[in-house]
């Protein structure tokens, strides 16, 4: 099962759509839905430990400001808190309250005869959430994962955390069938960040990361990674590796939402650094385990 | 109602999911599919004129170039035949063999537990088509419409007729907004294409458009409006267009398979050449509307 895939989900769930608690199975949404047609809308996805919601007020936050950036009605769907209420109740209800499971919610403008442009402001937004239990990756962690490099063949506003993601999904699919668990996305020569995880490298002492910008996601679990870091007393510095850079990293690794810090010991079947997780890697691995309040690999 | 939307649509069509014909009202996706949480599909659109499809075969063949290019599988789907024999019969059942109509076509890749990597090859694709009555757009046509310039959002792979579709929508509601009939794209200094149609200029007495390649979609109308210039003796070139160039053109205009040839009279609010269509316009209007065997405006 690939990394990101819920796992161990019950058979059949119950998900939120549009102010109702159905199963899964009965769960279905217009073909005219412009997140279907368009994929017109944004989507967000926090982490629960022990039925807990990590960082819930940074993602609600973001997802509150992508849907204000592409004028999506958030508050015509229960706003922050109409999801805030629906993870907590999907949490209850699927038997998530103990152990790790992620949260979903994805918010689109809504069914309306296909046209590009904004439909009437009468049409109601569609709301759907799902939470699910996860095996977060903490064997993998301890040996360190596989990365390949892949083409950042993604538009022009990354900071935006929509639903077109067929080029994250191109590169998630190149690095699954190279047996790798992501693919690290380079644009004009210098690192991004991964398909679905922002990437970091260490490269002279120094942890370095994008900037923040159009280029990436303003990832929740980068900016946590860049506050350990300081607790730590780590120097970082948000400033792009390029990719001969990170090719002779002494450390590298990605981090999510789902798999925390993730140390990469090879990219594109070559060693990183010593070919095992380095000691800045595992540092805020631990660090990032404790945080949450879970056991470490 | 915007000019792309499907305009006289029956009340409740028949539209085609996955091997059967149903009232729109009862056709429902899993929130799982993957077009909708991923943008993971092509479409396709074509053209009807009394119930005949124009240009079917390049339609259909671009379909099934980029469901090869994306792995999607369109053969499970029935292949092009089954999406020619859906669209066919979605016309006849729904009164559209007379008058001007347009079929649409979407192949996802089906609904899965959400991953971005792709599902296991037993997951069945998902196709949706329906058929829709139009009005094209003679009045506007022949007073010329507006339009705008914008920012070329887009990803790396233009030339792919995905759903990822965000960037085209912002840009087609920036035009919305300002009363325009269309945006034209650009980036980096350069005119692309536009929100869901191909531009074109005429500048020093030759036709000029984008060349093919990945930043551009490989209209069939753009390659059809340049064997009607060759037809009628109009000097072209494949070569883009500046921005300054596009502002100082004699002419400006945009195609699609429903809006066929449409003269673009102002830019941004200031006048094209005139300020009226201009002569190579309205003579590739007219050749496109004598191929398509439909009155001249």
């Amino acid at each position: 099962m690939p990394p990101d895939a819920p796992g161990g989900a019950a058979h059949d769930p119950l998900v939120y759509l549009n102010g109702a608690y159905v199963p899964k199975s009965a769960a279905r949404v217009s073909p005219d839905d412009r997140g279907f047609l368009f994929g017109d809308g944004v989507y967000e996805v926090v982490r629960a430990v022990g039925g807990r919601m990590v960082d819930l007020d940074r993602h609600l936050g973001r997802l509150t400001d992508g849907a204000a950036a592409l004028a999506l009605a958030l508050d015509r769907a229960g706003g922050p808190a109409g999801v805030r209420d629906a993870w907590t109740r999907l949490l209850a209800a699927n038997g998530l309250d103990a152990g790790e499971a992620l949260c979903y919610a994805q918010l689109t403008r809504g069914a309306a005869p296909r046209a590009h442009a904004y439909p009437g402001a009468d049409t109601p937004p569609t709301l759907y959430a799902f939470a699910s239990r996860i095996d977060p990756p903490d064997v993998l962690r301890a040996r360190g994962a596989t990365a390949v490099t892949y083409p950042d063949l993604r538009w022009a506003r990354c900071d935006l955390k929509t639903v077109n993601l067929l080029p994250n999904v191109m590169a998630k699919q190149a690095a699954a069938a190279a047996g790798a668990f992501e693919a690290v996305l380079v644009r004009d020569g210098v690192v991004t960040e991964a398909s679905h995880s922002s990437a970091f490298a260490v490269a002279g002492g120094v942890l370095r990361t994008h900037p923040l910008g159009p280029r990436i996601l303003p990832g929740v679990t980068r900016a946590v990674v860049l506050e350990l870091a300081a607790a730590l007393g780590v120097p970082a510095r948000e400033e792009a590796v390029t990719l001969a850079e990170l090719r002779a990293a002494d450390e590298v690794f990605v981090a999510s939402t789902t798999a925390d810090v993730m140390p990469v010991v090879a990219l594109d079947g070559a060693p990183v650094g010593g070919g095992a997780p380095g000691p800045v890697s595992r540092a805020l691995a631990a660090a990032m385990a404790a945080r949450l309040g879970r056991p470490t690999a």
